[in-house]
């Protein structure tokens, strides 16, 4: 009730600034829209078409476009085509206004030229902070952090130190926690807000800060820093490099795209689809190239498969009754080895999964297998030998499948862990691939047993 | 090299702590042991032996004890028994010095006569905080919201409130955001303490404070919580009741959480399997009783699948060749339902697809499979032509991938927002629940032309 109310709100909302937009109303529209947040800002943004952009372009400040900006998400060949929209200088201005961390996101996904000419035309300072963040590989620490955070000195008091605060909360990401450097700006420290305000204000910060800081090296892989972020609960994490110089720092919020952006890309691999996120948005061309190159392999590997048990077309022209069980048999192998990918894909994804683990892993899935797959045997037999009055047709499908759940569920776990060691992203190795592989096993052991037993066959 | 070196380190120190306890060295253990970080405390216990725990019980204090407690993850039957292990006395205690929300969603885990007891001998104040929100239910903001927040009143000066929060800062889940409340304890509005600090103590918190507070409904569904969270990047939120009384705040790390959960849960559903968070350290047992029941229903959907083949069994028996397929067909059919469910999944689950989206997304739906389909239909005829040399066969093969892929791409798009629409969480219309549906549809269409243009066959 509420929530369709509150959207019919948004919607008039809506309407009345694309009106106020088209009848170049700028004081209202300035009042309306600068009211709202800049995620809201942002929506709207995504929704004008090109001459209202234009018409929005005029009626704010490089700093107010700066804001939605930052919250704008279109896929990644569009962000090229907005700025270019813009003049230039506009353009430069709104990208040294943004947060670093997320202007470097916006100039990463421009040509390398264009990203020359708009750190050429800005002011200097923000260039320089800008170019310092683009060295960073993607995925790494170094690509997710700003360096807009604030450091103080370990001698210092508390009171000296909320003034530092106080000055710099405007440009800073964070001010809840404050890391604290040496002389040559090596990490020694963190305090939180939280403890510098009930501390009392001639304290010395060395005495209330806490030594024990989590770091995580400029190279570290951003998934390693949302599980260090989500595990200890951190509201920003330091980024040093080998020599424990402070860096910059993480935020929360960022962390959160992260793990959001991570989760959707295991799942969309275990799909079969190249990525989830905007697709609800696309064209039925857009979504089709997106899962095309999956449908096309899987085509081809199930070329093999036909070609395989193509090879025993004589066995399938003397008892047809075998092919029925087909599908049954790889379902099971396939559906056995996407559950046990996916429980190694998210336990190395985690860190769940360590290097010694990883025997232990195979082993307890190997005997899991033994498990599913003698249950699942014993009641395929029975239920083959009611259904069919044959006993002996029941026990060869009831082995196929028990061998079969044995052998998928190990290549589901050790496909992942191979291609971990191989420093290949596991997920790759996604659903639908396993599958397939696990399909062409299936029909080996199938009508391998079943060619060589044929003659006890009905 | 230094994140091996790290963890050796840290094998030393878990060495080094379980020695201490085991020769009852109280003042050496808690020295070292009170020094980590919670999350490593919680880390350590769940290592630990019966023997151990008890040791450890003896060694801290119950609020060391819920620092710990917090942390630790484990299966949900697990919880019970370790309460059981502790003093009932030492236990209540411990509860009660827990964040009333990690306390209750222990409680929410235990027979409901054993958090009466529970309740009945903890300290009262603490009892009632547990009470109210043990009323909640499971996924909605109420369940995962704290009672333990500071709230400050409108005609207040900076000064004062300042005041408040270096007071309460010691038991509030958080001090970085601070809501403001009138006489009735209507939420009127939010003010964070970075904008406190640089205020003016003087001034009247009306004055600085931000009218446009963001709230959510006690009854909210979590993953709506956490969606607001990280598009609006809160620290907090705070929760009302329908006639806008602040009745608790949700705080970022506890959406984190909710985000995992959420993500591990479609992710494990669309493997089939109950749950994925905590497999990795579970028994082959406990592993395979967690996928047993999905590979047994797909047993007997399998079952199905045979059963219709079964009904072709003539034609089979004409044609055996038509056998070599299946797998093609019907794996085609599974991948692309299972990539059309997932972006559907996701797309629900992101608060992307709305009612009125959902028609436009059928139709999209179905216009991908069109082009999917003609695309992997065109290129299955040529080569099944060219591989067996026989057109018609080629033609047929192509045709029904063509309409099975149509028909597919819609079911799997279509299932989940049936089921949304039924308030039915789409995620269990799972991978393999698809996969299988698709099999059945794949093989009627298959074997329904093969049957009806027989006679053209070679």
């Amino acid at each position: 009730m509420t929530e369709s109310m509150e959207r019919e709100e948004q919607k008039r909302l809506q309407e009345q600034l694309i009106n106020l937009l088209k009848e170049n109303e700028i004081d209202a529209f300035r009042e309306e829209f600068l009211d709202m947040h800049p995620y809201d800002q942002g929506q709207f943004f995504e929704e004008l078409d090109e001459d209202l952009r234009f018409a929005l372009y005029e009626m704010l400040s490089p700093e107010e476009m700066a804001n939605i900006f930052e919250q704008v998400e279109v896929p990644e060949e569009d962000y090229q085509d907005l700025l270019s929209e813009m003049h230039p200088m506009f353009a430069a201005d709104m990208l040294a206004e943004m947060s670093t961390d997320d202007a470097v996101d916006v100039l990463n996904e421009l040509d390398k030229e264009q990203v020359a000419s708009y750190l050429t035309i800005m002011d200097e300072e923000a260039a320089d902070e800008i170019k310092e963040l683009l060295h960073y590989e993607e995925y790494t620490a170094g690509s997710i952090m700003t360096t807009e955070f604030i450091a103080i000195k370990a001698n210092q008091t508390v009171r000296s130190a909320m003034q530092i605060l106080r000055r710099e909360a405007p440009g800073a990401e964070t001010i809840y926690y404050t890391f604290v450097v040496d002389e040559q700006k090596h990490l020694v420290g963190v305090i939180s807000l939280r403890d510098l305000i009930v501390a009392d204000e001639e304290t010395m910060i060395s005495d209330v800060m806490s030594e024990r800081v989590v770091a995580v090296s400029v190279a570290e892989d951003q998934e390693e820093v949302a599980r260090i972020m989500r595990d200890y609960n951190f509201l920003a994490l330091p980024v040093v490099d080998f020599q424990q110089h402070l860096l910059g720092i993480i935020t929360v919020d960022d962390v959160i795209d992260v793990m959001d952006e991570e989760a959707s890309d295991d799942y969309s691999k275990l799909a079969g689809i190249s990525d989830v996120d905007d697709t609800a948005g696309n064209s039925p061309f857009g979504a089709a190239k997106k899962r095309l190159p999956w449908l096309i392999i899987l085509l081809f590997l199930g070329m093999m498969t036909a070609s395989l048990i193509g090879r025993f077309e004589d066995t399938l022209n003397q008892v047809a009754i075998l092919a029925i069980f087909i599908p049954l048999i790889g379902g099971m192998a396939g559906n056995t080895g996407t559950q046990a990918l996916a429980v190694a894909v998210r336990g190395i994804a985690t860190g769940e999964i360590q290097e010694e683990g990883k025997l232990k892993l195979l082993v307890r899935e190997a005997l899991t297998g033994v498990i599913t797959g003698g249950s699942c045997g014993i009641a395929v037999t029975l239920v083959v030998y009611v259904w069919q009055g044959d006993f002996i047709l029941g026990a060869l499908v009831g082995i196929s499948v028990f061998a079969t759940l044995i052998v998928a569920t190990l290549t589901g776990a050790f496909i992942p862990l191979f291609m971990h060691r191989l420093k290949i992203d596991p997920a790759v190795a996604s659903g639908p691939f396993i599958t397939t592989i696990n399909d062409l096993i299936s029909i080996l052991i199938y009508f391998g047993l079943a060619t060589t037993f044929m003659s006890y066959l009905k």
